[in-house]
């Protein structure tokens, strides 16, 4: 997608140099910084630093790690101690390990230099995400355009949790991926964006990402959709998972329940958009994913710009008060309208799950 | 209560310099800053700004703006026009139209000097504001006590949003007295605080109140609560009011029917503090209650203190962004447990209201 008029993917590999180059998200929105990744060090303080983040985009991220891990070594157990390492980087992203399972896997039988075979898979890893990314939206879309229909909408409003935007993949992204085709297809839509405490990723990742896409969107307070579904300010709601176990309860950024909740309580479709890789099905349900506490420096603490333009972290919390942060909740079943997934859209049960992807 | 080891109300009367002191609560958590109101004028301001916000202390800080407006001219018609000036600073909360109306009842049939009768008036409101939150608190630690005793608990855990504590009145607070109710009859509480975007009030005024009462506190971002029902973490949920309609709806700083669903969701009684100045009994539901509608610069610009302990403003939203900041939403009567009022605990339905106060 765009920034700045310019195409970009969140990553890619720079062949006459032999670099792989990123996004640097940690300073979005307010510094728009290319940055090269040359070393297996530097991809592993990529993804721990939260250069890159969103589960597909860590593993693709993990994939290329492998590659620069294979010019130092060719060996095959020198890899896997490698993949080791990148796995501990985030040990909660599911994507992570898949991705240097399957590179693992893919140089098992190969007797030639491994550099070659890993970067290849590198790219298909890559392209098949964006592929998973385009048909979401494109199944998606057919959501969009009944609801449109259905309601003789001017404007389709639609309200997304955190960023799975394209900066969360490769490209598209999958909440948003609906957002984009819809936009495409000429279908006025405008997004109501959740800020996302602690880390705001919906008003640096996702506002700033459809800002560049000239989509329509306004940034809200994560306390403010409920009452935007109540005077019937919103029509469909599209969110992403970080995991969704085998009865269809949904993992997600911390506040995806309470919107779906108040969906429910009103009404209005409340969607999760995923690639397959995400469900979890030796997990029977969402009680038993484990939900990760991250550091309590992302509550109290908060970057911008002050009035000079200079950038800059306060802290904004009495210095006595304590703070917890956990970082997903888990959003029930019976609350998920439907999932719109690489194959198509299904329900949120063991049943529909199967029958669409066993 | 006690800041700094020193008991405070958040407004008094100077009776030997004739003006007006509170606690300017737009610099707290950071700065402890009693400011002189001594004109109509300056509580206009205060209450527009926020320097004085909660509806029964915008209520008192009005009736005390009459008093000044007296000063001025001793005429009932022209206090009839400051009070409408008064009313329009804030459109939510009806304690302020309460005040007003009640000066002006006061001394519509009074021939004399109407400023000495505010004057009387102002601190009667005030004294009955604090009988009344600490009756509330009383009737709240029924409450607790009860849920402790029937779940055996070691510690309540508690969840309010927003502030409704002390600093939102004279004293005591509404949602916070029973917490001090409880605090003093030696039952363990811990208070799970909604950091409450866009303005932080629970980060920056109750954590705030409840450390310097030496209450165990923990901030959370408004995301959280959901999670925190469906681990078993929260026992009971009391919040306050800006309005109560004659059936009962509710309504509150924005996100607090997220949380009242998510209570009910799970199970966890849900309260609402109020003194009965708070029931507007002319709106038959919360759906005619007016949202005030505030500037988007408070969602874009955070206050907080860099690593020099300087107080400093930044903006943490792309430029181009824009954004909605609605300040209250409205909960519907059947997702509240009760009221806890002056008068004693009730039902959330238009008999039981009526029955206890009409």
């Amino acid at each position: 997608m765009k920034i700045n008029g310019s195409n970009y993917k969140t990553i890619w590999f720079d062949s006459k140099n032999k670099v792989v180059k990123i996004i640097d998200q940690t300073l979005l929105p307010f510094e728009f910084k290319i940055v090269t990744l040359s070393s297996f060090e530097s991809v592993a303080v990529a993804i721990k630093t939260m250069q890159v983040r969103g589960a597909p985009l860590i593993g693709a991220t993990a994939a290329y790690g492998m590659y620069f891990a294979s010019l130092l070594n060719n060996d095959f157990s020198f890899l896997i101690q490698k993949g080791n390492e990148l796995k501990q980087t985030r040990p909660t992203a599911v994507n992570l390990a898949w991705a240097v399972e399957r590179i693992l896997k893919t140089i098992k039988n190969t007797k030639n230099n491994f550099s070659e075979t890993i970067l290849n898979e590198c790219e298909k890893i890559c392209l098949e995400d964006i592929s998973n990314c385009e048909r979401i939206g494109n199944y998606g879309l057919t959501i969009i355009k009944k609801i449109q229909q259905e309601k003789k909408l001017q404007t389709v409003n639609i309200l997304t949790h955190c960023n799975a935007g394209w900066l969360a993949t490769i490209d598209w992204g999958t909440a948003t991926a609906p957002i984009y085709k819809a936009f495409q297809n000429n279908i006025n839509v405008h997004v109501w964006v959740d800020e996302t405490r602690p880390r705001n990723q919906g008003s640096s990742l996702t506002s700033y990402e459809l800002n560049h896409e000239k989509i329509p969107n306004t940034i809200i307070a994560d306390n403010t959709g409920g009452l935007l579904m109540q005077k019937g300010k919103i029509d469909l709601c599209i969110v992403g998972t970080d995991r969704v176990s085998a009865n269809g309860d949904v993992a997600n950024k911390i506040g995806t329940y309470l919107k779906a909740l108040a969906a429910y309580d009103n009404n209005i479709p409340f969607y999760v958009a995923l690639p397959s890789s995400t469900i979890d099905w030796k997990l029977n349900n969402g009680q038993d994913i484990p939900i990760e506490e991250r550091g309590s420096e992302e509550l109290h603490t908060v970057s911008g710009l002050d009035q000079n333009n200079i950038l800059r972290k306060i802290n904004i919390y009495p210095k006595e008060s304590k703070s917890l942060n956990l970082a997903f909740d888990i959003t029930p079943a019976k609350y998920i309208t439907g999932f719109i997934t690489e194959k198509g859209i299904c329900d949120a049960n063991t049943q529909s799950l199967q029958n669409m992807f066993l």
